[in-house]
């Protein structure tokens, strides 16, 4: 074993999500930073909105009684969300899954958690003890984007442990190595 | 040579500066993203302040000569302080070279630029083709970044290439791997 491989034990956690963004930062990694035998743990880790969506209004749709607040869905399209939801991260990790595939010795983890992605990557990074953040640069909408910043800028001035973080080349500048 | 070794071929530029979090950065990187043989180029770049000083007055202290802008200080202060400059400067590669030293067959070049840093590091990511940019999480003083916001912050937004963000951990948090 090369002392490139042998000295690593590191749990690398990668912030997947639906851009290409994330799936190009994955495979860039697995290039440039995560290598067979390794004996790192990558943990792949997939954020969902928060499942329950609640309205300050009640079921009668006043809202003078703070103890008792609605809904803002009805339960079944509160499941549907849900459900969908779930699909959404199944797929997502089953892709980032195949592109750890020829990984050796590496540990593979998958975890999927719900809220806001700025908040569940910083507190996931530090509760499962992540040497290494890796995301993309994105990682909302560029709606939302504008409106709460970039995720990955957060997470960089916030979380505790080194952070990577990857972006997906124009097609002009050329493919990254 | 193993799989992880021969496939770099990478330049990879690796900010440095007075401040303990660059060398930080710097040895974490040399243990988690460069390693030996493995062709990378490491280019340690140092910015230093703008060496000119000037002042909106003219040398008789009037304003009225937009042609003659006098420097701030005298030209014996600002050779000093240029002198100053470059002296720190020597002093950061040194120390940054000296982390190398057991580094094989990775090709170590060093650079000097003059500027903002935050322009500087993203200007030169790109003129010396970086792939990988490394820095530690601040890079400048307290004060100043309170105004203009830290390095890294401004980089990781503005840099084309991937950014890798390397802080050093508080005493009680342990040492980093």
């Amino acid at each position: 074993m090369s002392e490139a491989t042998a000295r690593f034990e590191r749990r690398v956690l990668v912030a997947v999500d639906e851009g290409e963004e994330s799936m190009y930062a994955l495979s860039w990694s697995l290039r440039n930073v995560i290598f067979q035998n390794s004996r790192d743990t990558l943990i792949l880790l997939y954020v969902k909105p928060p499942h329950a969506v609640y309205s300050p209004l009640d079921s009668t749709g006043r809202i003078d009684d703070p103890e008792t607040p609605g809904y803002l869905f009805s339960p079944d399209i509160s499941a549907a969300i849900e459900k969908y939801s779930q699909e959404v991260a199944d797929c997502v990790l089953e892709k980032a899954k195949k592109l750890c595939k020829d990984l050796q010795n590496v540990m593979v983890e998958t975890r999927v958690e719900s809220g806001d992605p700025r908040d569940v990557i910083c507190d996931m990074s530090q509760k499962l003890g992540a040497d290494l953040l890796i995301m993309g640069s994105h990682g909302y909408g560029v709606v939302k984007r504008a409106f709460l910043g970039s995720v990955s800028n957060y997470c960089s001035q916030n979380v505790k442990c080194p952070v990577l973080i990857v972006k997906k080349p124009k097609p002009s500048a050329g493919a990254g190595k």
